[in-house]
């Protein structure tokens, strides 16, 4: 045994099962240490985004961390956009990053960087193992931070991987759930039952389907409006589920949905602010003269403290749950646009089906539209950092692979991590990627018009279109299965085909 | 005129022409400038590492500092593994990045990062614009450190680039050159002529063409050899000019190369140190046996030190250059290798080509054998951060639209930035992209023989192989014009085509 096999041993022991993987030479101990022990899928990604991306789809949705494998500083870097998004999401997620030998860092060689700012950026807990014997007890550390809902970072000198560790013991792992505020809650409750205009906004786990339940019945009891925050981490729904309405992205329409109350709980979502500052708008959506409280203040109390709640108000007896009847939207037909592909997502998904949906401007329509479908959980890009969903797919399908994956998914977007696409194919994933092809950051359009300064000049259009991909072609260069349409009649048949089928399929909708 | 214009102005009258783009909401006004503004060309990224990497290989090209223009903290993060190569190479070069307005940056919204820490890990110069009045000097600020041969980054929150900065001064630069030490080359020439084994270690600016031609007078004059570093930025070789032998990445071949010296100067390179630290090897290459010197402590005055150290040795007298004498390898036949086609690039690239070489472990017949090619430049990855050439690519044909761009590529290292075909193409620049396809990280393979630890696994093979990209068609879903060869009887037609007609071409080149 070395210390790459302690520190692998260690990690299986807790029970982490899947390792998104890029490595390097200072990480090709720990590559030999997953064939040594038993127990870890290694999985390649082609880009680093691919792995925090994968990593943080895999942790949405088992609820425990995988580990990505990157190497040194600059493979660091380049996972870091998605890392960003995992860290707005609440992800557990352990970074294995090898570091050069604790001899040889000394001399700055090229690939020298500075990690730990680097990590820090992203990072909730952090260490560069500073002796081999400590290995195995920084890895179980890194897995119960992360399982605290936040990215734990462990750097590892390759010197200490290579070295003999025969004989060290594994440390285990504990997690601990700690006590929420049983004041809060009481203080929640009291606001509750005062009568006024109150919104319960429902973040982090609280929009999993005990979150929502225990949530439902304590609008039935009390009246208060369910709000779910603008870009949740993971959402179950769908019929015989609660409907929750997401609260809008841009601020002046948030402000419309959030004016209608007195009293705002927040249980697992942040107070909402502005996603940007505009010129004459505001940061805050909340106003001072509004209420607010919060319940729980750890990923693993939330529900804990929603079922208090529910108590306090009396909700676990009188609450009946008010759920979402099953229904589909109706077919459309003819030329695909943005809302006709909303629609015929929410048509057509199957049961159980994960989406991910990172369709931008395009996907705007969708998430309304799905109230009715049969049970699904619904992921997307918390963090703003494009380039999510594709590889975020990628770990959904590994943690849930009797699921089948749907990435809803804007062209611009999809460029950032495509090599995700590469992955889908190795691994047999079964994911269709609906591609929205609409040759242009629309969304920067959109804020053009919103800025108000006039038509765009050549480079306001040049630097917002992006024409000429073609999509099917990227998919087949990867080894996806790949077609376009750019009808509601080529898109209906595609999709049930890349459903029934094994394996990864990519659909180009060309939207007009 | 509003503070995006002001910046834009400073820029264009300093003499940046050119501004590498993936901008978002917090940089649409600066977009909007590049309208406002004449005299920036905007080409568009759709992945932040091909406008570094692009800004790289024309600041290494123009000796002059190329803009990106980048979305806040995930946008600047994913730029950052070719900043960092940037940063190794000395290329000079400026990223301009929006930051959420100064009234909504304590919200914590959703995108905010922390720029600062993340700009720390590669920029020599930093700022934060805190004044609206402040923004022309610190553009011009800004490109005064970037000619120093280090990266600038200015942040510029929203509100700043959108207010009203009408009758704003725009401020000049002035860049210095600042004089090297003399003593220091005394004591060189001191050491030259006291008929020691030396070497002139040269990297940086000696390795452009004037370095070049003094360094051989040097050698000529005084018997010393002449050693480039094993990364160089860039190298102009051929017939007509030195030929210079690259330092052998290997640490034990590169001890070989080294030992024979008593004496090692440095001029432009750093002191030698091992890539990576391997049991049982060494750190540095230079042992305290060995006496060292440097000439020239700035990116502007290493040649101005050099062409004192030649006045010095009174070479600029009796130095007569040796140089490189025209010829090329002969051409081979039949199946490709890694070998032959270094041979055939060598045997074929045309005058004035610039060769951007990331083709990593099927490169390493190359350099050598190009030694008595017609006149041409070499531009390499400095700082081990794969996923250069191609960008790097983008930024020499925009540097220099009348030579022609030739990318020696592995297949590996090129997906980390594919996208940035599709910037060829939308510029039509003339770039011809050789794509060694080993379907694997070779390297890694090698590392794994070298750590002797036996046969590599099953996760030893699966995460150092990428089989199954079909290269012809990632070409051609990006617009690039793509074929490919799998003989050398093949390759040559297929390279002759690219050259003669205009815009991207894209060979894969499938070794055996």
């Amino acid at each position: 045994m070395n210390g790459a096999d302690v520190l692998i041993q260690t990690a299986v022991n807790a029970g982490v099962d899947v390792c998104f993987a890029n490595p390097g030479t200072t990480e090709m101990p720990l590559v030999s240490a997953l064939d040594n022990v038993d127990g870890i899928r290694g999985v390649l990604g082609l880009f680093e985004g691919v792995c925090t991306g994968a990593a943080d789809g895999y942790g949405r949705m088992k609820e425990k961390p995988a580990m990505t494998l990157l190497h040194l500083g600059p493979g660091f870097a380049n996972g870091l956009a998605n890392l960003h998004n995992a860290r707005r999401a609440g992800t557990p997620l352990i970074n294995v990053i090898g570091e050069h030998a604790t001899w040889h860092l000394p001399a700055d060689p090229p690939l020298a960087m500075e990690i730990a700012a680097l990590s820090g950026t992203v990072s909730g807990w952090h260490r560069t193992v500073g002796a081999l014997g400590d290995l195995s007890r920084d890895t179980a550390k890194a897995f119960e931070a992360a399982m605290a809902g936040q990215i734990a970072t462990l750097v590892v000198p390759h010197d200490f991987q290579w070295s003999a560790a025969d004989g060290q013991g594994i440390v285990s792992t504990e997690i601990r759930t700690p006590r929420f505020d049983a004041r809060a809650v009481e203080h929640a409750a009291d606001l509750l039952k005062a009568n006024k205009r109150t919104a319960l906004v429902l973040g982090g786990p609280a929009l999993t389907r005990k979150g929502l339940m225990t949530a439902a019945r304590i609008r039935s009891a009390t009246g208060c409006d369910l709000v779910c925050e603008t870009f949740p981490a993971r959402v179950d729904r769908g019929a015989g589920l609660p409907d929750v309405a997401k609260l809008p992205y841009l601020p002046e329409m948030a402000l419309e949905v959030l004016k209608h109350y007195d009293v705002l709980i927040m249980a697992g979502a942040r107070e909402p602010v502005a996603f940007f500052g505009y010129e004459g708008s505001v940061s805050r959506l909340i106003s001072d003269s509004q209420r607010t409280a919060r319940i729980g203040d750890h990923r693993r109390n939330i529900i804990y403290a929603l079922e208090a709640l529910s108590e306090s108000v009396g909700a676990d007896r009188s609450g009946e749950p008010e759920l979402a009847r099953p229904g589909r939207p109706e077919m459309p037909t003819g030329k695909l646009d943005s809302n006709k592909v909303c629609t015929v997502l929410a048509a057509m998904q199957p049961e159980k089906a994960i989406i991910v949906e990172e369709a931008i401007t395009s996907g705007m329509g969708y998430f309304a539209q799905a109230a009715g479908c049969p049970p699904f959980t619904y992921l997307t890009v918390t963090g703003g950092a494009i380039g999510h969903g594709p590889p975020c797919s990628v770990g959904a399908a590994v943690a849930c692979p009797d699921r089948p994956v749907i990435n809803f998914q804007a062209d611009g977007s999809a460029m950032y991590t495509v090599q995700s696409l590469w992955t889908q194919a190795r691994e047999n994933l079964n994911i269709t990627t609906l591609v929205c092809n609409n040759r242009s950051y629309d969304i920067l359009k959109m804020e053009q018009a919103r800025a108000q300064t006039g038509e765009p000049g050549p480079y306001g259009r040049k630097l917002t279109d992006l024409d000429g991909i073609d999509w099917v072609k990227m998919g087949e260069a990867q080894g996806v299965s790949s077609v376009a349409a750019d009808t509601v009649e080529a898109l209906v048949p595609a999709i049930e085909k890349a459903l029934k089928e094994d394996g990864p399929h990519l659909i180009e909708m060309q939207l007009f």
